[in-house]
């Protein structure tokens, strides 16, 4: 087995990171390309298409290199690597599944994306805060319950422990990198609605102690979340949605 | 062969289309289920998950039912038909590079809809006009171009007709499709860019007039574009575009 090189911003996780659990709990070989000396550059040039076919030439980071191949986009990243690593059931239903709760997964983290960046992602966040503010409202009030809602309705009727049975899939991984994320940027948020998700929350303690994650997650190969990232903390967008969690109790007393 | 049933809404394009002009395009015997008479709360049991099994409980339409299997996700229905509809080469590598063309294209379909619901997918868009204005005006301006300019590069470099060769793919498909909604949503805004990509159009107007998909454009399968779907024509959209194209050309007779 070769060693695969891994092509993303280097002081974010970002969509990066839902790649990099899958190469460490899979015990791949990798090289966190743009993290080397010179790794910028050369990950600038792919991106630019410098010298590259066509086909090797990729939209936006993260991608994938496995030798002369060039693998573009997070979640055909992961549906690559998965059979690989031994990260996905081997039946082509369970293959597909896999992928579709990956994108739905991926839908999510692009929401997540705009709470902050509601107008534009070439923008300051500072710019576009009053948006940021009403999205990030309706983000946590309704999408992130309906998303994390139908995982732990797939979690809990197929019985678990991991989504896909009794072996850990790319796809757990990704909901451990949510999950952590979301209570990261919206803990207030994520207070009432973690109690209605206990199976996604014990499938991600699940993750994060499996051994190899777990020495992963205390090295300094894992970086910590920070406000140029995909998951941001900012106080004003999480704060809306804890008063909003407020009111439907005052009116359950009256029913 | 068995007969597909696609689950979409059923008066308007959307994410739907792009698996119909696949199933068109590749000959397959298809049901439009939601189209058909209790075809859409057949649909709404499905997306409730009553009586399923939890994998097959899919999060939102489009999905696809092939027998006893469930996919969902639009790039997921296309990767599962694509080798089974000669709609995409045989060889892995070419397929992972489809799938990552087609989330590319995923990711701009979100991108158009959030165009028209920037804070809330659950909110009216006359609610939400101010940020959609902006959001509208950064799309048109940074985001299209980069989008199509990167297909356009990625077919120009390869030669075509068609971005996998002298064989219509799925993604090609997909590419007329954009072309064809974002003419629609934003004309004055693709005026200018459409100049500038013009082995794309070509290819649009190649994959119209394939006998098939002629066939399917001409018949009352096609849906019209609308203004519920994901291209709306706004037109307080599209003007504001039109206006910043200008600048620019005025800017370079300065140099």
């Amino acid at each position: 087995m070769g060693t695969y090189e891994l092509y993303y911003w280097p002081s974010i996780q970002g969509r990066g990171e839902f790649v990099r659990l899958a190469l460490e709990e899979g015990g791949a070989k990798y090289v966190d390309v743009a993290r080397t000396a010179g790794g910028m550059e050369a990950m600038m040039r792919w991106l630019r298409g410098d010298g590259q076919s066509a086909a090797l030439h990729p939209f936006a980071p993260p991608f994938l290199k496995d030798g002369k191949r060039v693998i573009a986009q997070t979640a055909a990243i992961l549906s690559y690597l998965g059979p690989r690593l031994g990260l996905v059931p081997k039946a082509e239903a369970s293959q597909f599944e896999a992928l579709a709760i990956q994108l739905t997964i991926a839908d999510l983290v692009a929401e997540v994306h705009d709470t902050h960046h509601p107008i534009a992602g070439s923008q300051y966040y500072e710019d576009q805060k009053p948006a940021a503010k009403q999205r990030a409202a309706s983000f946590t009030a309704e999408r992130i319950p309906k998303f994390l809602g139908w995982l732990e309705q797939r979690l809990e009727r197929d019985g678990g422990p991991y989504l896909f049975g009794r072996r850990v899939s790319y796809v757990d991984l990704s909901v451990f990198q949510i999950l952590r994320g979301l209570s990261y940027a919206f803990p207030n948020a994520m207070k009432p609605i973690g109690a209605r998700v206990p199976h996604l929350l014990e499938l991600a303690d699940r993750v994060a102690a499996r051994p190899r994650l777990a020495r992963y997650l205390a090295s300094d190969r894992r970086l910590p979340f920070n406000e140029q990232g995909i998951f941001r903390h900012y106080p004003e967008l999480d704060a809306r949605a804890a008063r909003a969690k407020k009111a439907p109790k005052r009116g359950r007393r009256r029913a």
